[in-house]
């Protein structure tokens, strides 16, 4: 690997040198809501984290899907969707708006997959582009996770 | 990092130095077996397993939730539930009971996540207290995580 | 960890000496495309892959089960299987199989989880024997994965 590259690379990484990728393969509203919670997580510890969202992840960051995605397990437990929103406003917990802005906010990086945008007829202007920083491959998502010391698939 | 708090993650680690951390989200019965699985299996090769349960996987860590747990395909290709632990019998493979009591026996860890707790309405007293180890939230999974060589999100 | 051992760990990494390794314990189509596309993405930049088959991933390996996984959100948004299949070939996606085939000659690495043939009943000639290329318990994939620079689970 050549010096330049090499050094691009540590620039991407947090402030401690430790880097996060996440794949969320999953459009459920619980799932993606643990994405971000762990993102930002790692993000306040100083830890650089990129979020590639692909399949169901990514119909989630369409505009009209981002606060419709359905639950992994819906009305089970007796708590459903609505349910859970309500509790989360009781308990201060973040809702999916909030943790997303402060996910940014603290720079964290979302990829949105384009083979997937391909496949399910997406285009830039149907996804939420306050949030996305970049449109890419696979190949972007492998090159960044490459030296990643945290990866997930969600 | 200060000296100390290196030291006490290094002490946190497995013989060899290394270091598992996996997230149950899902509640799924095969999917809680898997992690318990691999769990035990990375304990006796001395490699040190943190279990951090949150939202569905800390549902299936109740009392009354244990043996309760869906499977994630639930009677498709003609398996279901009854039939696995069945078929788990025949071929002496651990229940989930056996598989966690060894999780604790080799030195796992388990961290019930505290938002979840409050978000479900689940108290200590509902969980399986001999199971878990600390009660924390997202910030306690990011520290362990954050220097763990495998990371798995189940 | 004695000498031989550690120079065949090392031997087994790709070319950079980066290694990843996924636990595929899902059997839905998309999940396993995905596995599929990350594993070649890794093996095209030098990365050397290891995936794990376990679970209804495991039954998806079958002769009969590697075409009619079904989708892990099937009929949502309009969009389900033979319309997935149907974008796939118009915008050049690589079906499952191509997917597969490419794995192989990039030199991938797939290992069938014994423990679930035997709690399934499925037989070695049940599976895509062109495939396989070891048949393992998980002590094989922890074994695998310990020295890993990537690890999902899917």
């Amino acid at each position: 690997m050549n010096k330049a590259l090499k050094k691009s690379i540590e620039a991407s990484k947090g402030k401690d040198g430790k880097k996060a990728t996440i794949i969320i393969h999953s459009g459920d509203f619980d799932k993606i809501m643990s994405a971000f919670i762990v993102g930002n997580g790692y993000l306040s510890m100083g830890v650089s984290v990129t979020l590639f969202f692909t399949f169901w992840g990514l119909t989630a960051l369409k505009k009209v899907g981002f606060q419709r995605a359905p639950l992994s397990r819906m009305n089970i437990l007796g708590i459903g969707r609505t349910m859970i929103r309500k509790r989360m406003r009781k308990y201060n917990v973040a809702s999916l708006d909030e943790l997303a802005d402060s996910f940014k906010k603290l720079g964290g990086t979302v990829i949105a997959c384009t083979m997937t945008m391909e496949l399910m007829g997406i285009r830039n202007e149907d996804l939420r582009e306050d949030l996305v920083d970049e449109y890419g491959t696979v190949g972007k998502y492998c090159f960044e996770s490459k030296d990643a010391d945290i990866t997930l698939f969600i």
